[in-house]
């Protein structure tokens, strides 16, 4: 299956550049930067979940000696919302400025009210709890059901659904033939319902930022995020200054999977700053994180699936409702346009409703809504293969989107790779392995199947040659996944030189061209694309000189192994001349020698995975044990192998804590009871098994390295491979996540009781 | 005089983009750098002026509980010297390898000799003191006269002069004409000698440093210097890690004036963070600064000029010596190059020599050896001019070079604007101004001219369109004299948009294409080329987009005030589309907006200046105060007349120090005694009168916008017009700098017991 390639770097294991300052605490993370005056950022947060505010009350904070600086939603740049206004994505402003605190209404507990910044964290925490707010409680909604109800309290009146005012926010509907013709020409048809808890990003850094304005508005910020430009455009947008002004410096990032693809502290920290005229560092708790950053949605969803007797499906419906959160925008998109995706199905509608109830804004989760629509689309095909008595990849196979598959979502693929992975996962010794259980210890295996779009969009490079010879490549996105260790692989091939005589860099702001932030699985295909085109143009530019210096035609020259050659013996008998020899003659032949690339690049295709996984299921406690699982995915071209097993490693291990264990406690006043990782239960080491990797490579031809993004759907099959395994198991299917212990044993001790009645 | 332009930002004094940082205290020094666990680098330094160096036990420091690392020549790359080789230039690391720490032999008082890193500068310090080093200590020779003499000690026994071991490490020779024959046909000769001291450039931030190495050997420095390209590769050299492994970043930098040009402490601080594991930092204090830093040469001249009865002068002839101090490199190219520029004389001979003595290495500073030769060369000129009962400026204007005139050093000029500098002057108010003297406080005045060559060399600049339609501009070298203002200008201009939507950032190493050092005058020459030509790619863009969108032909649009328009109404009727308005579409249209260049930049013409001085001298106390001084200039294009003015006026204020009272003091075992601002008597405000400018301006041809360096001429012709002025006022010519308090006094006094005689 993989490529038969020549290639020296692109696919080595090459280390990774950033491996010792991370391993060593010398990569510097926002939280560790620090500035001569500096002083703490503080924010007040709303206790209420829906409350809106009459008045506040700064005087006694602000009189509190230490204090600098006290900040409301009044210093905040406005984005009135008219009557009947729809939002977009998460550069819609409109919502962006009240979510960084709340204007009018406080829509979640931990929503921020007030900050202050002050000379100590704990003054600037003083002088929070100074801040008198005049709250009128309101009635509040967490859950989806309870938001849909004919009286439930509207979070936010100005939006119209059906013509009056609801909390459903958004729609988005995906049709595709006739919906009723295939359930007629159906012979079995499966419909189940489904619900699954929000569930958060989990990075291990908290949002943190250091932030300073100069009193000419000047304004220099580092941050953790997944996108300094957008961190400089939130910043100027909510704050008024000029992008032009505003240097953001991306630190280190500690993890952010989507949850960094907001802002939530830059837009105080500047005002705070540039009130008090001194540099302002925030650093939320890891409480601050829980109750007010993004988690992902929540949901609840109907998976009909129509097939014939021979397992050809003839029609699919899904209704798929996402928790927005306080503002609306969650990833209707994601959970309604990815979980059909893998298969050729004639007659598809699929819809999603964007819902907002009184909890945190949802953030993007790593291939946002689409880990939704499969838990639910892909236990559905696990049933229906069942009751086909069909294998269940088999079953996958038989209506497995190729080449010319029209989408449910619109486009219609063109050279992909889902068959493959489901002929890897049906061949892989995992499926075949015995699985024997013992008693009170039962064993199961499922396998599910997931998609996810992939991204291109913007991004810039510059590659330029150091006067001793080696190169230096800047580019514009935050390193995640593995960014600069897969561009300096790409570099070094195409270069041909050693990969450790490469170094990349993340420009800030002001230092390279725009970059589209780190998110959809695209910084390694836009990134390669642009440094592929930069380095090209650097090689033209060396070739130039060679033929220069030997006087012949540049394109009597070629560029191998990181030397200048002639074409052939009839172009001229030449030493070759190396990288090092022409950087070394760069001033006398017309200067440095370097190229830059901005483009918004497109020929993102999408990308499938297929998985296998094992549990083991303790039927006294409940407790659910992935003991084995496989991970095939088609990864277009693996540039950098260990990084991209890393990306499917990690997918999967989170997609196991959300099928699991991980969910929100709420108290009954509404205020999220669980905030920290000793209650959140998210899985650590000792939890997981190791997680086999088998990666399928079917070149993205609209690609110079033939890259498709690998990031996100390591996470859509998983909790349905889980779900399905856990079936195998018990006999007993789950359509609520998290599995958790003591579902699991209610859900046992229910049978049994049944069993004993 | 001034070019008439219809320019809305070029020749604006628009504020300065870094002004407010600097007057609140906000920019970021070298010294104002930290990293987590950072520790404390100090020098131990040679207390011999020449001393062979037996062996160095670091045993007791190395055992001082917080040291952390220790570093000797050992440790730093050697570059071997062979016999009889001839070094050139700041970039020869033969004799940088061995100024940063001594190899062998201790070569000045002060000279490094090993270095420690500890936990603070206390314990640094304290090791310094515990490391043994076994000197042989050598005879010394600190002036010329000594280091040339027949059984002088020599420095370099590898250099050799006239087949022997010398203390005349470099020669240079201008010779054009038939010298014998021009002084054949004179009518007048003056042949007189000259010397001056070595000064320092005086910054105001000592040197600095703050350097990361990872065990990778991924190194990050910040430090004051000239050049963050220039630091790089010497680190690289000295240290052995490659160039694509080091970023270094430019901080602010508190003056460089030259000095900054080299490095004295980033290899060494780089070996020991690498040793050590941890960052250092390094900062000189004034007393390191002054006892091994680079001054200035000290020199001795001989200038001689020959001229016909009616004042053309018909031979010149100079020989300068100037001293290297300890490893070759003196400015003498500068000094025998630039003295006779400024006069078309059909027969030249002028000749350097540089001398090694046992002092610090001298450094660049302001033009480096023009203001020496001009001294010598400016006074004979006076004196010529005197003789022939000719008005100074009227026998210079008389000889003055001009377009077509072949300059001693080579070169045919080309539109140059010397003799405007001229007539400004002369018709100068300040020229006809009255000048009475009083008893004791006699006034006089004189005039000089001078010349610098400017320099073009390696730029690079990236122009990008933010977002919201702002500009953002890169380039690569420390802004010391404004070049981030004229930038700013030139964009604003150039895209027809307010100069304050334009920002301009120093790229550090690894963000932007490389650029040769801050130096030579050639900043704004240079990067305002590169700059331009990446705003044309720019605008070409923008042209291109316009064109889409209408629909019409690309050049059919023009771009004209900050928007596309239609070039007529026959290319159609179109709302101007603005930069905001473009910017906002990019994404849909290909991408970002942005484009780059790095080019070796040619054309950079020769600067001329000539000045007026006013002096009064008490005689009792032979103090010479300057009381007024016009400094008029052939400046191109003043793209920024503020900052032009204030190159002016600095340069002005250092020659004035020069003149009158800096030099350095030797104890009489070879060391400097007077290391310090208390004893080192630099001007201070209240020594200056206000130094009035009279910009002159003569476009360059070869430039976009006109621009010639305007930094460094300044400097050359002061010495010269304070003696010339303090001559017309007693009569008597100083041959020796610097006329202080006690060398007036003491030639007024024997002038008094000659008279008296």
């Amino acid at each position: 299956m993989n490529i038969v390639t020549n290639n020296k770097w692109i696919g080595q294991r090459t280390i990774r550049p950033d491996g010792v300052d991370k391993v060593t605490g010398r990569a510097a993370f926002a939280a560790d930067t620090t500035m001569p005056g500096m002083i703490w950022g503080k924010i007040l947060r709303s206790p209420h979940p829906h409350a809106r505010i009459k008045s506040i009350n700064t005087t006694k904070a602000q009189a509190l000696p230490g204090v600098k600086a006290v900040v409301t939603a009044r210093d905040i740049v406005d984005f009135p919302i008219e009557k009947g206004a729809v939002m977009l994505g998460i550069q819609d402003m409109r919502w962006m400025c009240r979510n960084v605190m709340a204007r009018d209404k406080a829509l979640f507990p931990g929503h921020p009210v007030a900050a202050v910044a002050a000379t100590s964290e704990a003054i600037a925490a003083e002088a929070c709890e100074l801040i008198e707010v005049d709250y009128e409680v309101l009635p509040w909604a967490i859950e989806i059901d309870d938001a849909l109800k004919a009286d439930a309290p509207i979070l936010h009146e100005f939006n119209l659904f059906d013509g009056k005012p609801s909390n459903i926010v958004g729609k988005i509907e995906h049709n595709k033939g006739d919906i009723a013709d295939g359930f007629a020409k159906a012979d079995v048809i499966i419909e189940r319902s489904f619900t699954t808890r929000p569930v958060h990003q989990g990075y291990i850094e908290p949002h943190a930022c250091l932030i300073s304005v100069a009193a000419d508005g000047k304004t220099t910020i580092w941050s953790s995020s997944q996108g300094q430009f957008m961190v400089r455009a939130m910043t100027a947008h909510l704050s008024g200054i000029p992008q032009s002004d505003i240097r953001a410096i991306p630190a280190e990032i500690g993890g952010g999977f989507g949850g960094k693809t907001i802002v939530y502290l830059e837009p105080i920290a500047t005002l705070l700053a540039k009130k008090s005229g001194r540099p302002v560092k925030m650093v939320m708790t890891r409480e601050e994180v829980m109750r007010a950053t993004g988690p992902t949605s929540g949901s609840k969803s109907m998976v009909k699936i129509g097939a014939t007797k021979d397992g050809k499906i003839t029609a699919a419906q899904g209704t798929f409702y996402l928790q927005a959160g306080a503002f609306p925008g969650s990833p209707i998109r994601g959970a309604a346009g990815c979980s059909f995706a893998p298969y050729d199905i004639a007659n598809v509608l699929s819809v999603g409703y964007d819902v907002c109830s009184n909890r945190s804004k949802v953030a993007a989760y790593r291939a946002p809504g689409a880990p939704i629509g499969a838990f639910a689309v892909e236990c559905v095909m696990d049933e229906l293969a069942s009751a086909l008595k069909m294998d269940p990849l088999d079953f996958r196979l038989k209506n497995a989107a190729r080449q010319g598959t029209k989408a449910p979502y619109g486009p219609v693929f063109p050279r992909i790779g889902y068959v493959e992975t489901l002929e890897v996962a049906k061949e892989h010794p995992h499926y075949a392995a015995p699985l024997s259980s013992e008693p009170g210890r039962l064993r199961g295996r499922g396998v599910a199947s997931g998609f996810w779009f992939n991204a291109g969009g913007e991004s810039s490079a510059q590659v330029n040659i150091t006067e001793d010879g080696n190169v230096v490549v800047t580019t514009g996105h935050p390193d995640i996944g593995g960014s600069r260790a897969g561009i300096a692989n790409i570099c070094a091939e195409l270069l041909g030189i050693d990969y450790r005589r490469v170094s990349v860099v993340i420009g800030d702001t002001q230092t390279v061209g725009f970059s589209n932030l780190t998110g959809g699985s695209r910084v390694l295909f836009a990134s390669a694309m642009v440094v592929t085109q930069s380095a090209e143009k650097v090689i033209h530019t060396l070739r130039e000189r060679a033929a220069k210096i030997w006087g012949i035609d540049p394109e009597a020259v070629k560029w191998e192994n990181g030397s200048a050659h002639p074409v052939s013996p009839n172009a001229g008998q030449f030493e070759p001349l190396t990288l090092a020899e022409l950087a070394d003659k760069a001033p006398s032949m017309g200067g440095p020698i370097g190229a830059g690339v901005q483009l918004n690049t497109q020929g993102a295709e999408g990308g499938f995975g297929t998985h296998i996984c094992d549990v083991e299921v303790d039927t006294e406690l409940g407790i659910v044990r992935v003991i084995r699982y496989t991970a095939v995915q088609d990864v277009g071209r693996a540039i950098h192998p260990g990084y991209v097993e890393g990306q499917l490693q990690g997918g999967v291990a989170q997609g196991i804590g959300w099928a699991l264990n991980e969910e929100y406690i709420y108290t009954k006043d509404g205020k999220v009871d669980n905030p920290g990782f000793l209650d959140y239960r998210m899985p650590v080491c000792s939890d997981l098994p190791m997680i086999d990797c088998a990666l399928v490579e079917v070149a993205n031809p609209k690609h110079p390295q033939g890259v498709k993004g690998v990031g996100e759907v390591p996470l859509v099959p998983v909790m349905a491979a889980v779900a399905n395994a856990v079936h195998t198991a018990l006999g007993l299917r789950f359509d609520s996540l998290p599995m958790s212990p003591p579902k699991v044993a209610a859900m046992l001790d229910g049978e049994l009781r049944q069993a004993a009645e």
